[in-house]
C-alpha cells in the first residue's frame, strides 16, 4: 500500500516551498491545502502595490495554480484544514460548505501570520490593515475617485470583486493616520505620501522601527518629517472614531480627523486550529520547532510565519516572522520529508526596510535590556561614517549602532541607516553574528575599500573599533 | 637616558597610522621620514581626479603637515631612507643633499610601493603612471590645451611645478591606449572617456580584472565596449613608439597610433633600499612580516604595499597591496609598538571596483589553479539573479561567481558584478570567508530582504545553493 501524502497546510512561501523541494526529491504525493484563493504571493511588495512603483497587483504572484500543478503538486484552494488528528494522522478540511478527513503521512504546517488588530474596528470603512493581495487591492480602489478605478492595476488573478466594487465607490481620502511605526507604517507612510495624501504616523513607544534602536528610529523620524509625514511617537493610538466610515483618530485626550487608517501593529500566527492538539507552543503562541522544524507531534512540522525558529545569537526558539525563514524553512523541510534530512537554518532577525530613499537594516539583538534578559552583558556604540571617501560625490553619512557581549566580546547585534548602500551593509553584520565573530574580530576584517563604495574604513568597521575601544574599558 | 624613537620610513596610509597610533598611547618620539613632499593621500582617488569627479587635487590629502605636527609626530618631508643597519640600529637618510645616520629603537618600514613600467619606454611624452599626486596632476594638465591649464585644479599642495608646466604646455591627446586591465585601467578608461578621449585598453591575459575571475571580467569588458571603449583582451602591448612624445602601440604585429599612453601593469614594493640587510622576503620581493607586522630583523616592522601580510584562507604571507590593509597593519604597529601587542589582522583580498556604473567585487580565491596550487581541491559555480524582487524597479542582473573546497565544503573565494549595490555585497563573503565558513553555513545565513534591496534569496544566497548541489555531487 501507498503511504499517504505529504499534505501541507498552506499554499504560500513556507509550504509551496516545501511542496515543490519534495516534489524535485521523490515521486511521493503531495497536497496543498489552502483556505483562500491566492497562492505563493509576495507580501512584502504590497506597500510598492499601492505606492504604484508596482505596475500590476499580480506582478506580486511568485508561482501560478499552472506552474504549481506542472510541479505535480496537488494543490486544493478554497480548502481550509478545520482540525488535525495527530492521533489518527488526519486533517478536517472544509470546502463548499462541505468537510472530509485527509489522511497525512507527514504534515507541514505553513498558515502563516494574520495581521493583529488589537481594539481598532477594521468594520469602519477606510480602515485596512495590510495583509494579502485582497487588502491591498482594496486600499488602491478606495484611493481613486468614484467610478473611476483602472481595474488594469488588478492584473488577472482571484481579486475579492465585492470588496474592490465597495472600497471604488467610496470618496478617497485626504487625510489618513497610519497607527503603529513598523515596517508596515513606514512603508505605507512613504506609500500614501506618493498618493498624495496627508500623512500621520503613530507610534506607541518613543522611535519608530523599534526593533532597530533609537539611533535608527530618530534618524527614520527625522526623514520622514522632511517629507512631511506627521510623525507621533509616544502617543498610543486609542480608538478610531466613526460610523460607517472612519472619521478620526482618538489618541492621548487628542483627536485628529481621518478619513483613511490603516493598521499595522503586528502579526500573528494562525495556529488556532491547533487548539487542543496539545502542540507545544512558543512566543506569541507560535508553533514551537526543533532544528529540523519538527513540531512536539509526530510527523507534524511548521514552517513561516506560523513556527518559531531558532535564534542565531541565543540558540532558544524565537518567533520572527519573516520571508526567508519562511522559504528556507519549507524548502528545508520539503528536503527531510522526502528523506534528506535538512536543518532549517537559524534566524538572526535580519531585516532591512527604506522610508523614501533612507536605508535601514537590522540584526541579531539591539535593545540592551533585550539582551540582558538573555544573559549578557551588553555594551554598546553608536558611530556616524561616510559611506565613501570624503572626497567621493555622492556619498551620505551611514550610522551604526553596534552591540557586543562583555564578557565574551562577542557581536550580539547591529543596525544601520543611511541613503547610499547602508541597508545591505546589514549582512556584513548578519554573516557576523551568525559566525560567532567578536568585535576584536570583526574590526580585523578585510571588508572592501574603494572610494565609490567605501571610506578606507567601513562605517561597519568605525562602529567595531570604537566598540572595542569601549569592551577594553 | 630616553630610549632612541620609533622611527617610521614613509609618511603615507601605514607610516603615519603608525605613528599617529603610537602617539595616541605613549608619549615617546616617533619620527617619520617621508622622501617626497606629498604625505597621506588616497591613491585610490586619482582616477577619479583626472576624471574630475573630484574637484581638486588637495582634496585626496587625509592629513596636512599641520595635522601631523598636532600630533605630536615629528615629520621631515624630502627625506630619503637609503639604507637599514640593523646591527647599529640605525638608519641612513639622505636629505637637501647631505646624509646622516638615525639611530631608531624600532623601526617601521612603510614604503609603500611604485608603479611598474615594465619594458615601456615612460620617458615619451604622454606616457603616465597613475601612481601619486604628482603623476595624477600631470596627466590631468596634459588633458588640458596648451596655455588654458586650470591651476585652482590642484588646490594648495606641493606639486611639481615643472612637471605640470611641460604637460600643461603639450597639445593634449585625442586617443589614450591604456596598457594592463587591472584596477587602474579600468579606472582610467572610465576617467579619460569621460574627458572626451578615444580609449582603447589593452589586456596581456583573456579577460581584464584577471582577479575576479573570467565571469566578471567578461560582464565589464561588454559594459567598457557598451560606453565606446575599445578593449582588446589577449592582447600583449610589445611597446610603446615614438621620438619625443608617444605615438602609437606595438601589440600582436599590429600598430595603433594613440597620442597617450596609460601604464597599468602592477606595482613592486620599494624594499630595495633593504637589500644587504638579509632581510627575509615573501612573494614579489615584499617584505615579510608576521602577525604583528615583525620583519626578520629585530625591532623592524614593515607595513603597507611593501609588505607581506597573511591570508585569511591559507594562512600562508601574502602579497595584496590594498589600502585598508596598510591602514590597519600600520595601526596595529603603532599600538605594539606603544606596549599594547596588536596583531595586525589577515588579508582575504577583498576588492571591489567600477567600470562606469558596473559594479565589481572579488575575495579569496577565484581561480582554481591557485587554489589547487594552495592545497584546496576547488569546486565553483558562477549564478546569475535579480538584485531585487523581480517586481520591483530599479533591479540589476547580478553576477555571483563562489569557489569552495570539494573535501572541507569550506568557501574559498567569490566574486560579484552588477549595477545594482552588488561590489558592497562582497563583504558578506569576506566576512564569511574570514569565519571559515561552509557553503553549507553560507547557503543558510539569515540575509537581509526587503523588495528593494534583495529577492527573498540574496545573488549571493543562490550562488551557494547552487554550488552546494554541485559539492553533494
Amino acid at each position: 500500500m501507498a503511504r499517504d501524502p505529504f499534505v501541507v497546510i498552506g499554499g504560500d512561501a513556507a509550504g509551496l516551498s516545501a511542496a515543490s523541494k519534495f516534489r524535485r526529491e521523490t515521486d511521493r504525493e503531495v497536497v496543498v491545502f489552502e483556505r483562500g484563493q491566492w497562492i505563493s504571493y509576495a507580501h512584502c511588495g504590497e506597500p510598492y502595490f499601492v505606492e504604484g512603483s508596482v505596475e500590476r497587483l499580480t506582478d506580486l504572484l511568485s508561482l501560478s495554480p499552472a506552474d504549481v500543478a506542472e510541479r505535480g503538486i496537488d494543490l486544493r484552494r478554497g480548502h481550509e484544514v478545520v482540525a488535525v488528528s495527530p492521533e489518527d494522522r488526519t486533517v478536517t478540511v472544509r470546502a463548499d460548505g462541505n468537510r472530509f478527513d485527509q489522511p497525512y503521512g507527514e504534515l507541514l504546517v505553513a498558515t502563516g501570520a494574520s495581521a493583529a488588530t488589537g481594539p481598532f474596528d477594521t468594520t469602519l470603512d477606510g480602515v485596512f490593515t495590510i495583509h494579502g493581495l485582497d487588502s491591498a487591492a482594496a486600499v488602491d480602489a478606495f484611493l481613486s475617485l468614484p467610478g473611476e478605478y483602472d481595474r488594469g492595476r488588478l492584473g488577472d488573478g482571484p481579486v475579492d470583486e465585492a470588496r474592490i466594487d465597495h472600497n471604488a465607490a467610496l470618496d478617497p481620502p485626504e487625510r489618513a493616520a497610519i497607527v503603529g511605526g513598523g515596517y508596515v507604517g513606514v512603508e505605507m507612510a512613504e506609500a500614501l505620501t506618493a498618493r498624495g495624501l496627508d500623512v500621520h504616523l503613530f507610534q506607541r513607544t518613543d522611535h519608530v522601527l523599534d526593533p532597530f534602536g533609537a539611533a535608527v528610529g530618530e534618524r527614520v523620524e527625522s526623514h520622514l518629517a522632511d517629507r512631511d509625514v506627521a510623525v507621533h511617537t509616544g502617543r498610543p493610538v486609542g480608538e478610531l472614531l466613526g460610523d460607517d466610515r472612519v472619521e478620526a483618530v482618538a489618541y492621548d485626550g487628542e483627536r485628529l480627523p481621518v478619513d483613511m487608517a490603516v493598521i499595522g501593529i503586528g502579526v500573528e500566527p494562525n495556529a488556532g486550529f491547533l487548539d487542543g492538539t496539545g502542540v507545544e507552543r512558543g512566543p506569541k503562541g507560535a508553533i514551537r520547532t526543533d532544528d529540523y522544524g519538527r513540531t512536539s507531534l509526530p510527523a507534524v512540522y511548521a514552517a513561516g510565519d506560523v513556527a518559531t525558529a531558532r535564534h542565531a545569537v541565543t540558540g532558544e526558539q524565537t518567533w520572527i516572522p519573516l520571508g526567508l525563514t519562511a522559504n528556507r524553512a519549507g524548502r528545508a523541510i520539503g528536503a527531510t520529508v522526502a528523506g534528506d534530512p535538512t536543518p532549517v537554518g537559524d534566524v538572526a532577525g535580519t531585516a532591512v526596510v527604506k522610508a523614501f530613499d533612507l536605508e535601514c537594516g537590522r540584526v541579531g539583538f539591539i535593545d540592551e535590556t533585550a539582551a540582558e534578559d538573555a544573559g549578557f552583558d551588553p555594551a554598546s556604540a553608536t558611530i556616524t561614517a561616510g559611506s565613501r571617501s570624503g572626497y567621493y560625490p555622492g556619498g551620505d553619512e551611514t550610522s551604526v549602532t553596534l552591540v557586543a557581549d562583555r564578557t565574551t566580546g562577542r557581536v550580539l547585534g547591529g543596525a544601520i541607516a543611511g541613503r547610499d548602500r547602508a541597508a545591505i551593509r546589514i549582512d556584513t553584520l548578519a554573516t557576523a553574528i551568525e559566525s560567532d565573530l567578536t568585535v576584536d574580530e570583526l574590526e580585523r576584517l578585510d571588508l572592501a575599500y574603494a572610494p565609490p563604495f567605501s571610506p578606507v574604513w567601513d562605517p561597519v568597521l568605525v562602529a567595531a573599533k570604537v566598540l572595542n575601544g569601549r569592551l577594553d574599558d
